[in-house]
């Protein structure tokens, strides 16, 4: 982890970067589980999986959210903070023993109409897995300090 | 948990249902930073929490998310989908010890454009505190099954 | 998770409720183990398990006993309480990969005999597997409200 | 860990032992509550808790059980196996920061009356707080080979 | 656990001792990336290992370090303090499914030079595979009570 | 995470990095011991621990080794392996809500004397509480490439 500051300005549209990948686990499947309170049989019993759509358990959408953010947090920026997530959508089911990783790009920016000296900078998320296909998209939204004039 | 077939013409406008509460503790946000990888220490380090805003360690937003929507997870709609949220945004605050709960409401529904035989239904969905404050606002949207004519 | 009063006088003899399926992964062996440290090599060591009479690693019988109870929290009864359990048994060994659930079956109930205005309600816990055997048994007993005459 | 070869014959009746002590903290319940799926808010939101008859947080039942009768998993018997438990019973609340220990005393033992060389042995639990009072009570079943005539 | 009493003076050259074993699971590295914050991909990523060396996931040297410790946590000796450990080396790598033990052996001993009436232990730390191969070699420093003229 | 290939020629003396701070809180306590087995009461007896020369629980040192070591791990260097650690110590016990982070500073070097093309670099390591004092020391030996001449 590092500290950067990164004013409005500084945020180039179409940058992206990619990190690492994380093969998500039975045991990621139990422990969100736990964490959440969320046994639902789509995510927990085997047996029954073997007689839905899928035909094994799928992982929570909240899990791959989580995991998928999480994978990003490496760099923290004094000067931003985190406003909220837009359209987030569970793509593709993530299954036991798929490796998922996320790309993020900068995709647009702007001023923010209420609050002087700030901006908007609105962040693409994907979560891809192991076959680059995307199972998670959502946008991120930061507000971001500008450069003092 | 039970099962129990809710069609979209069953889905009522402004129905609502609250869920029981949780307790955030410190061992969530252990949990939280080890299950996700973000060990950022705005979650983490409570000497530095000293030297910042809010004074004190601050909850993963999407933990809040994770567990807010985790708590709700007690009734299995077999003709409903979950296609993602929108307009994910993160209040205020929630600190260890807060105890959080979480309100939804049936908020509006229509048929969905492209899907023969499917709807939207959208669910507000409001996490609140012990002081009844909202700390996470988010909006589920769900596909739902229409009765067979 | 509801909250529905139900007294003494309602409960009636052979009702039954059957749970939702859970599938007992390595992850529960480990978190189990950790949990109350019991790290026996009936349950930790795949190894040592090869050369006893089952062939690999058993469920500790807590843990069966634990989550099979977990698996029916789903309804808060505010005017009944657990008194205690009778005749827990380990009917058959529980693996790593099982999927078990739970049968709750109302057995009989009389007046408690010292305390006034209290019933005392047994219920048969079964805990069977995904072959429908029964592994875990045993009995619990609650002190339940009567109505106000 | 260790092993040791105990027949039925050399059980003696009034030998007991006491284990070490342990801490249940507030992770024990957060863990407890994420392995079972048990998130009733008597073990989850101390906010309720304040508005019941003991103000604070009460330990889930198994808990207690599992990690009462944990703290003794010290010496494998090879010649024992436990056949079940009877009468356990939920004296006292345990809450959080408590610190429990074991005490085990063989109580009684006779041959069985179905199984030719085995033996049943009743060891008496007893799981104790900081203030040596009895949290929870059961009686713990063995069957013991004994010794080749 | 059991509490003994080993003065300096009665830790005997050549007494050796050997733990249970505990397989490695999947689980496990889950749970040490989540407790340590190390998530690199030699760990977690299981396609990226594919392209390494190994072909598998490695387990953390400070897991095999710190579970290897653990598994001889059997005993207490109150006369005995930790020093510390010297020449710890990562011998051969360990992969999920292995089954670890540790092996324990007092190497050597003598007064020690600065602090009147205590010794130095020296303990070799072998932890063993399934194969008997050593995976981890290191040794254990004990500062010991000499038994009071 | 970021990878970054450093040979053994490019290690400069005396450079140091410190990472950020993590606190180490009664859930890490608890995760550790079920994770090691190392229930020890030193680390999870309140009650005893009041009796002993701390007053309160202390850290397992293979918990206080494996975050501490763990904190740094944000680079990875292709070029460079772990060989082990030498002089492992605990200088100071670390407790519940202490801080920790750790200094990593390069000590010397010099080529491996077995294997060519390929040399030996010291990292001294120290863990720091939130009073600046020494927790734990130890010393990091990477085995890195040399630059092809």
């Amino acid at each position: 982890m590092n500290i950067q500051e990164i004013y409005f300005e500084d945020y180039e549209i179409g940058h992206f970067r990619e990190t690492f990948g994380r093969t998500i686990t039975e045991t990621d499947f139990v422990v969100h589980a736990g964490h959440t309170g969320d046994f639902f049989p789509h995510h927990m019993d085997k047996e029954w999986c073997k007689t839905q759509e899928f035909g094994q358990r799928v992982a929570h959408g909240t899990m791959v959210f989580a995991i998928g953010i999480g994978l990003s947090a490496s760099e923290i920026n004094p000067v931003a903070f985190s406003y909220g997530y837009d359209r987030l959508r569970f793509v593709k089911p993530v299954h036991i023993g798929d490796t998922i990783r996320t790309r993020l790009t900068i995709d647009r920016k702007h001023p923010d109409p209420k609050r002087e000296g700030m901006g908007q900078v609105f962040e693409k998320v994907e979560v891809l897995n192991q076959n680059d296909e995307t199972v998670l998209a959502t946008e991120h939204i930061y507000l971001v300090e500008m450069r003092k004039a």
